[in-house]
């Protein structure tokens, strides 16, 4: 096998140049159904349609590899190291919901970080598994959270030594990483698996300004979103794994049970291509990006600017490194949302990944060059002329659902189970349901991280951050009511 | 709304060509990031990248639509019928986990085909839910499996007054079809859902030769694997939803469970742009596959060709129609194996979509042309004379595992649990294992239909069916063993 080569890819390619004649899925048959046609729908999906086959003797099968796709991840588990790496084409959305599967039998307990990703809570409940939530830390600059002390673990491992394993979320959005090398020597001394979501960090390792990945640190599995931050297409993403303290055979079973029998092999051969642009121009690959955000982050530095960025000496109790290719930015005189700001700079035609009330988080690409940064600049600064005619507010805006986790109710450390059964349960207006039960999760998206789980006690100050929250246009998942006007909650005592 | 635009993928076009400046996911920034590259990879995927963005306030959130997926969405149930249609990007794996998920909780029982696809009994296991098997009708014919005869399913809907609703697959993967109106009416009488895996069958309903839809006869939640017979890019389907009897809350959550959060938008725009043919040519779109399919099977139907395709007239107990796109071919002699005769397709260019033991499996593009038709019959020429070479052997080949399905077992119309539980069990040599339980899925890939289901006994008939199979070079999915030379069984008593 080749470092260098990129044998999915190049097999979907000479499949197609062999000139097939094709009588199987998909029905585009190599997108000829729209040669047919002379339409803008050809000169968009028809390149892409000439690799979009199916298993064929040519090709291979992602739930049974043994050809093309077998050595793309034996060359993915070389390049990330690890000692087997799991093509997902299902986003890391499969990966969390796999690594749930594969290590919670029905009534099994796992402790798992309080402010995870849906598809993690969503892991849980078709897992039918108590969950023990890890509180996080929160980042006293920002009101961010972060993942959990190592204190806060130890104690819970020490509480539930029937814990099948610990799962947590690392970096967070915004880029705050925690070193996982101590998590990792804990939990294997307990001789537990270490679960890691690192969705946001599929490049660690690669780049001396980079963290450390999660794999490096020793972590059991970890499952990466190589469409956010390498070069993958959406949907394509990877779950890797050291060790022996999770079965490969569960995660195997569990894998083919959540993710299409029909796979799609455009966005496979995308994480074959992603890889090989690491291992053939290693640390240069990303040197561009690198650069350019520096170059960015100084242009910021300076004392005059009104819209400050989260600064990569910053010091926290709550992380150890930011991302040099993460961005987050506000408005320091607090006159813009970060609702708002994200939406000035979309105006200027500048797309940010996503805001809270206070911040705007950029995802800097891998090779953004300076075009990018300088049409950047320039939307910064018509921005700062506009806030300069606003009348200087300064707001003291709250940022995390973190600051109010745990308040008010008595589930600290305590066991929550989860599964799919419903309960008697009726919506109320938001405003009259402190107090009470939570029927529904809550998730504002992005980050998609539910603010309350059903069976939570819905404190007077989650409701205002949830009340403010819908005031700013931000989008809920999860909820029925996507207004938030109302809430389902379970019926009071 | 107009049937004749395609609003997501106009959405995405019009993004792009505002020339946006990206700094969100994915992280190949509108595909720059190989246009930094002067490479083969940017050839194949530069232009689809173009396209694949994220949540962005031009496009749309799958999880809680309200622009342009939501119309896509609405025009999509006007094309099909529906009254609601959800957009899938994980294939109709996705869609068949959603359906059973909304309708069994833990411990809820329902009555579902044996010969489905594992993406059902997936669903069963994920639900925990209790499965009342329906026994298919077995074809004379060809000795393949269809759905079961109505008469099975009131059966069980007497002694099961409790199920949660009937799971089919209609079509089966040759194009054998059931007209389900009988089946609705009966299941509306016991105000049942009617749950149908249509995958096979997303071009139903649209041209005076092919069967009727399910939706037109009546089912109340439906999936189609748009990319499979129409033109949507893979794991592009639809689920497709009409009547109260399955909660369109319970759906919506599921759906948001088992598919990323990240979802695919070339995927989903690529349902859209599926859509748009059908209501732009109406029943045209596939003239030119209807016709060149119906030339082929002419030009087979001369008594002198050795290679024989299965008759649109054919008669059957087990099915009311044929699918004219989907063609069944066999050696008429018995001298190749299904498998064998695939193989030299191959090896002239042509690729089916699968073959069993005694049949190739060829599925007809919509707008197939003549050139595809001709370089087939040349094949079938060449491979006729090949067999005329060949000692005449005229093998009695079975078939289908349905032939030995409630052979040997009591579990007939008897409740079967589903859950992630491991029970202990061991792993012995294949053809020791009469008479014991299986502990592990056997699945032959295609078509995905497990043969034999954990709880169940190993019948000499199937023992035999299975190694018969591991002859031929066929793939198993689910089994630790795939060279099925071992199974895993449950301790004999």
């Amino acid at each position: 096998m080749n470092r260098l080569q990129a044998p999915l890819f190049d097999a979907l390619v000479k499949h197609y140049e062999s000139g097939p004649v094709g009588f199987h899925v998909p029905g585009h048959g190599y997108g000829q159904v729209y040669n047919l046609e002379s339409s803008i729908e050809n000169k968009w999906l028809s390149t892409i349609m000439k690799l979009d086959v199916t298993e064929l003797s040519t090709t291979d099968d992602l739930h049974h590899p043994e050809a093309s796709i077998g050595e793309a991840q034996k060359l993915a588990a070389q390049c990330f190291g690890a000692e087997e790496t799991f093509f997902l084409v299902g986003g890391s959305t499969s990966g969390n919901l796999a690594m749930i599967l594969a290590v919670c039998e029905p009534g099994d307990l796992i402790l798992v970080q309080r402010n995870v990703h849906k598809s993690v809570i969503n892991g849980l409940k078709l897992a039918g598994a108590k969950a023990v939530f890890l509180m996080p830390q929160i980042d006293e600059e920002t009101g961010l959270s972060t993942i959990p002390s190592i204190e806060e673990i130890e104690q819970a491992l020490k509480l539930y030594p029937e814990a099948k394993g610990v799962m947590l979320t690392n970096p967070n959005y915004y880029g705050m990483s925690t070193n996982l090398s101590r998590y990792a020597d804990l939990l294997h001394q307990y001789n537990k698996p270490l679960l890691i979501d690192e969705a946001h960090g599929a490049h660690y390792g690669f780049h001396p300004a980079f963290p450390m990945s999660a794999l490096q640190a020793g972590a059991d599995a970890v499952v990466q979103s190589t469409h956010k931050t390498l070069s993958a297409l959406t949907m394509g993403a990877m779950l890797h794994v050291q060790g022996n303290r999770i079965s490969r055979d569960s995660l195997r079973e569990v894998l083919s049970a959540v993710q299409s029998s029909s796979p799609s092999f455009p966005i496979m051969a995308s994480l074959d291509v992603a890889r090989v642009m690491v291992d053939r121009y290693q640390s240069d690959w990303f040197e561009p990006g690198v650069a350019s955000a520096e170059a960015f982050r100084k242009w910021l530095a300076h004392e005059d600017r009104l819209i400050k960025v989260l600064q990569l000496d910053s010091k926290s109790a709550a992380y150890d490194q930011l991302d040099p290719l993460r961005i987050v930015l506000r408005d320091s005189t607090g006159t813009l949302t970060g609702f708002e700001l994200q939406k000035m700079f979309e105006e200027y035609g500048c797309w940010a990944e996503m805001a809270d009330l206070r911040h705007v988080v950029l995802v800097w690409g891998s090779r953004t060059g300076e075009s990018n940064r300088l049409k950047l600049q320039d939307a910064c600064a018509r921005i700062e002329r506009f806030i300069e005619t606003k009348p200087f507010k300064n707001k003291e805006l709250k940022v995390s659902a973190g600051l109010f986790w745990g308040n008010g109710t008595s589930s600290r450390l305590k066991p929550v189970e989860w599964n799919r059964k419903k309960r008697e349960h009726h919506r109320i207006p938001l405003d009259e349901a402190e107090g009470l039960e939570a029927a529904e999760m809550v998730i504002p998206y992005p980050p998609g991280i539910p603010v309350i789980y059903p069976g939570e006690t819905l404190t007077k100050e989650l409701i205002s951050y949830i009340s403010t929250l819908t005031g700013t246009g931000v989008k809920f998942q999860g909820a029925v009511d996507n207004s938030m006007q109302t809430i389902a909650v379970y019926p009071g005592n």
